[in-house]
């Protein structure tokens, strides 16, 4: 349960809100860098934390990401023809750079000083990571761009991928670090006892804030088997990395041992991109594109499970993300068919922006409680000119998740520690 | 015309409004009982007076009618497993039982008391007459459940369906109690002077107010055949019944005698239940279910006449439901096809929310004028604490309605006085 | 750039508003006459001002224009019949001749005066130049109706046609004064520096203010050939007129010398009326039905550009207006096949209503800049009870605009002096 104006605070993300001021501290994805295939391609669509945005990638390689609507009378630069190291606006011609200054403006006289006066708002773009990440802060506060070990991963040994949700950023962050419901929403072996999400549906949590958010360790109870570990990392604002390298079947290794991870990064109060993580485990496992596409599939997240020409699911809330009730009963604990779909019903279901002061919390959700806390800490660090946890990248710069079985006589600290540095 | 703040009050329903609390006083229709055919089958949604809810059929055979949201995180419940007597969501497995307290708590340590504390919001349900019924209002105040005739009918003798309207409830209800536009909306015989309703489009009207609400007797002049008298009868809040003994097209006796009723429930301010019932004159004539389809067609409203899988009409405002402007030169008086399809085009076609303060009411409006008052007067007794009208089930236990051509000399409440009083 | 309180001065036209008394100051185009066909035929919907209203050819052959709702009790008079003189009320059977006045009321008593006070509100009209007009003021300051001068011209010299469009009116208006934009948005030879438009892309702009409202000339250097002169006609409130003898492609005369207008009727304050005129020259030249087609083809709102059974392109915001990314780099300006859907795109692509606090005018915004502070000071006249420019058909009756390249030591002044008056 959260106090109604805490709640605003958190959810709310456009321009001059202190959400929007919080996570305008922080560099965000703005799109990946396979949207953008060639120089001087078609300019695409950007929408972010409310505002409508246009990216291009200019003659140079780099990505220009500007307003929307042209400085002179607000004609939309997205039927803008990108040329020549800038994007120029097809109304009356007038041309900006990835910078956002004027480089021509043909319809004025060919001796006016009109062009040095005028510029169109655009962002600073910093590409890495299979993704072009942009700062929408006051420049002067401009921090170190990004450095995730997977941002560091080579390409073969990591992927991204997005995906469009319709709710709030905070239904589908609070959904990511959440680990009990796997027990539930996740259980795709009904009646397995011996599966291990099954085998204990109450986890128990501990959360250590740190410079960068927090990690916290579920533990799960195995019985002879010992416990099941898993280390979630929550680096702020939005990002949370998981485990993947126990196999979700037994109790050993995963066929590709990895690690999982998403950045929500706010459309508008609204909606959300879902962006995708898996890297491999070392250097020794990579991520092939077969190999992926499979296991985008299994999340239900795969090529075919997008409207073409979207990234938005098939499975959607209009067509009740196709719940078979029947399959329900025998199978699967929801009736429907993907992981993450699975997520999106249960965070788009909610409606698009939770009244979390009529929730009921118990001890499941003290990861998610803490994730508010830092959260409104944050929200008030920026408001008061102060920097937040997790802008430096040296906090979060060797930071991993893992995940493992271990007897219960042995201390996760001690057998995880080689396992949470960066090995990338 | 109605002032603007007594519209306000009529048309808004949801939860705190003075309306809303009004409705509230009263059992309402949930669902039809075929849309729970199964015991732990699957479970609907439920909109109703503005509210969110989710109605199961559980193991019992009991319907629970429970908030669409999970007291825990807001998950949504339509998503939830119907199982061994009670709604389990899918996020964290808590399971609800059908009066709202929680039975099962999965992702809390077993010994923890806190499922103890929490319920989800559920409101007591009564099935009869193929209605589930629900009571929304507050519990110390939960009246006698209904007990209509028609709800006492035999399933052979009474049958009930439901469309869903785009329009303010009272737009539904005014239309329901209006006798006067079947001359003109529902005539069928352009131009036929011998055709009943044509023979006089300005019956008189006379309101007699009762304890459940009022009962009208529109008067039609037939000339030398005599006078043709329906007795209507409102029951509060809004229902309205009528009856269909005498043939449409002649002036003796429908090839099955009948009595035909709807009750309107909001489902918010802008759209609206319409159920539609029909019963036996008397126990010798069963409604079979082949003539009830032909005769649901007839009102626009039968099997072939809706979206499948809804219970919205195929022709509607989107098509202009379907309009034939020769056939409107040449046949019946709107060019459209459904007696209930005709009311829908007028009362959807007037936009949502009617404003009343630019009406012009004439002699044919009194019965119209008569229900807006019981209803600001339900609604202020219901505000000062007091029962409405129509809330004690004595005050219509034995009403129905009744139409018949009678000589002018004949007076109808002598010769009407046996025909009025409930046959089941 | 416009103060915000100027801007929302201009853009809202409902009822009440500033903006919207000035519209209501003048006659408008309500509808084609096309659009209905036949005397007593189908009504048809049209919105206004944001005003929701029904048309209807009544027996005689007049336009009624009349509220969409009944007085009685707010029925649909779209559903209504048209029928002898008058559209009748589907619900309760009263009619209502064009003037507004209820000719029968059969649903009360034969002998009832209700009907001698009871209106419908209705708007007179005025049917000339293939238009239906209607004058939506007070009736005590009805001005004479319109008589421009494509108003006067045969209807085998005249065509008008109407498109859709999704944008504030201003923002159409605004592109149909704007010749710069022309050499840009419209330039269909990229790289073709013989192309008249490609010579010049930063005309120089005079703006005259007239009794009207203005005329502006917009001069293109052609170098050794001469310059280009065009000269628009801004007729108040919302109409532009402008020259089509000069050859597209070289500097001659076009295969057709045409004149070119619009006029913008705004619906609400969302979307807009585009009435597209065309006419000819002189009496020599007339505009045959297969040359139309080809023109407004070209202009992309030809039959086959628009959805069947609606004025909206098949081309819009809603797919990109098919943009061509690929014809964008080699062939034309924009990507976008049409002169109007290129001017749709832009318009429509601001979003529905532009903040114009945030644009950067240049000297290529003359025009714009002049009539906006032209419609600002109607609103004030009409404000304070005078007579805005524009109004008094003396004043606009022999305008006519007109282009031509004319040698350098030519003045237009002198050269366009007989072009410039009306030959209809």
């Amino acid at each position: 349960m959260l106090k109604p104006e805490d709640n605003a605070k958190l959810v709310h993300v456009g321009p001059g809100t202190p959400g929007g001021n919080m996570f305008r501290a922080y560099w965000q994805p703005a799109l990946m860098s396979s949207e953008l295939p060639e120089n001087d391609g078609p300019p695409i669509r950007v929408r972010l934390l409310g505002e409508d945005l246009i990216a291009f990638r200019d003659t140079e390689g780099k990505v220009g990401l500007v307003d929307a609507f042209c400085p002179h009378r607000r004609a939309p630069m997205f039927f803008g023809r990108n040329e020549e190291c800038g994007l120029r606006c097809v109304y009356h011609g007038w041309k900006f750079d990835r910078d956002g200054a004027c480089v021509d403006m043909p319809s004025e006289p060919a001796d006016s000083l009109f062009k040095t006066k005028v510029t169109i708002a655009a962002y600073p773009t910093f590409e890495s990571g299979g993704v072009v990440w942009t700062y929408m802060g006051p420049r002067d506060k401009q921090p170190e761009p990004p450095n995730y070990e997977w941002v560091r991963a080579p390409a073969t040994h990591c992927r991204v991928s997005k995906t469009y949700e319709h709710a709030n950023w905070l239904q589908a962050l609070e959904g990511g670090l959440d680990t009990s419901h796997s027990s539930f929403a996740h259980n795709e072996r009904l009646g397995d006892k011996n599966w291990i999400r099954n085998r204990d549906g109450a986890p128990r949590l501990d959360v250590e804030k740190t410079d960068y958010g927090y990690r916290y360790i579920s533990t799960r109870n195995m019985g002879d088997d010992g416990k099941y570990i898993r280390v979630y990392q929550y680096i702020m604002p939005a990002q949370a990395l998981r485990g993947g390298v126990t196999s979700w079947t037994g109790l050993g290794k995963a066929d590709v041992p990895r690690l999982d991870g998403h950045i929500w990064v706010p459309i508008d109060d609204e909606s959300v991109w879902a962006y995708n993580m898996v890297w491999s485990y070392d250097a020794a496992v990579p991520i092939t594109e077969d190999w992926h596409v499979k296991d985008e599939t299994r999340f239900g997240r795969g090529p075919d499970d997008l409207i073409p020409g979207t990234f938005e699911l098939k499975k959607n809330l209009a067509n009740d993300f196709m719940i078979d009730r029947q399959m329900q009963k025998t199978k699967n604990y929801t009736g429907i068919v993907g992981i993450n779909t699975q997520d999106f019903a249960l965070q788009e279901g909610m409606g698009t922006i939770v009244d979390r002061s009529k929730e009921h919390l118990g001890t499941s959700d003290k990861a998610i409680i803490a994730c508010r806390q830092l959260l409104l800490e944050a929200i008030d660090k920026v408001a008061e000119g102060e920097s937040p946890r997790g802008l430096d990248p040296s906090s979060y710069e060797t930071v991993r998740p893992y995940d493992a079985v271990i007897p219960h006589d042995k201390e996760w600290e001690v057998e995880f520690a080689p396992e949470l540095v960066a090995k990338f």
